[in-house]
């Protein structure tokens, strides 16, 4: 048995994680976690597609304490989301204190529930100096603590986690990935902003003033 | 500010700590879970007193999806609860998969978003060998993830964990902590019933023979 839990948010990086790991495991398991942002319903349905279109098992893993009690603009209970770069000093408000260590710990919790040993996250270089819970160094610790707190030695690997957001792209391209069928945006309104951070960070990935991004963009 | 987070689950190992935490920290901020155990309204109602009683902020997190998606003898979802003693064959089947991972995690969250720098956890020397998040190579490792994936470098303590469970009933017993104020049976009858692994484990810590031991038994 070869197979994998990922943390699938619909966003671009985990849905070409997805494809990526579609040809090396036999059966992956996708979890979503609905944890208050502001862009869930939008980043929810975008997770249903890959999931089906990968044919991947799929759970949605609800965790409405982070929206009550965490403080970030990502979120619903939070101020407004920043426009403008991504960089630390725009960003920071986005922050969700430790939220890839919350759903990495779960996922190792449902991995060893169901006898899997390897888990997947999207991580990136390109989120390294701003979200601390992205680095290399995290998510080598947190597999080693995976490791140490289950009876099954599950793993956490991130495949892209020395890797540039174009990077990414291009290995999503490679695959034939449709990145229309993934969202980025923070805002959760009907389009992408297409000024806030994220979606800058996605034009630029998606080579978008080259016209190579499918995204329909509001400005 | 000297402040810290403790998991608070309303049993005498996390009860000893918070007393122990209580001449160390200036402001103490209990977590309770509850991730749908048995025991679970037992638990909870002796969290609250021992929060009550050391002047802890107190949270409840509730964790549905564990009870949901998690198979164990020890949630409401699960099958019985085994009686005899507390070794590794017995009572396997209590095991919730990497609970403490989930529970710290979400606590080193809490602990970032709150400025606080401590979280603290009971685990113990004599559930080493039957729950592989209780040991001191887990607590260390999941510090390290911690303190990797927080902009404010969190640590996770257990400060006893090379005891046993009999040295921490000694430390109770010189702060003068009432032992009746805990829960541990995983049935959650109305009375500890005496006979399943962790009533027999408190009976041993507690000097029940020896007539030390508060706990009204059902046998």
């Amino acid at each position: 048995m070869n197979d994998a839990v990922i943390l699938l948010s619909g966003g671009m990086d985990s849905g070409v994680l997805l494809a990526w790991a579609r040809a090396r495991f036999d059966t992956i398991h996708g979890l979503y976690f609905d944890y208050g942002s502001k862009h869930q319903e939008k980043e929810f349905s975008m997770a249903q597609i890959l999931a089906s279109h990968y044919e991947a098992a799929f759970t949605r893993i609800d965790l409405p304490f982070i929206n009550t009690l965490f403080s970030s603009s990502l979120l619903l209970s939070g101020g407004d989301i920043p426009e403008g770069p991504y960089e630390l000093d725009n960003i920071s408000s986005t922050v969700v204190p430790f939220r890839n260590g919350i759903m990495l710990s779960i996922a190792a919790g449902y991995a060893e529930n169901h006898g899997i040993k390897t888990v997947l996250i999207a991580s990136h270089g390109g989120d390294h100096l701003i979200y601390p819970d992205c680095t290399t160094g995290f998510t080598q610790a947190m597999s080693k603590a995976a490791g140490e707190g289950t009876f099954t030695g599950v793993t956490i690997e991130a495949p892209f986690g020395s890797l540039g957001k174009k990077d990414i792209a291009l290995i999503g391209r490679d695959l034939g990935f449709d990145f229309s069928t993934t969202w980025s945006c923070y805002k959760g309104l009907d389009l992408h902003c297409g000024r806030c951070a994220t979606c800058l960070e996605r034009k630029a990935a998606l080579d978008h003033d080259r016209g190579l991004d499918p995204t329909e963009y509001m400005t």
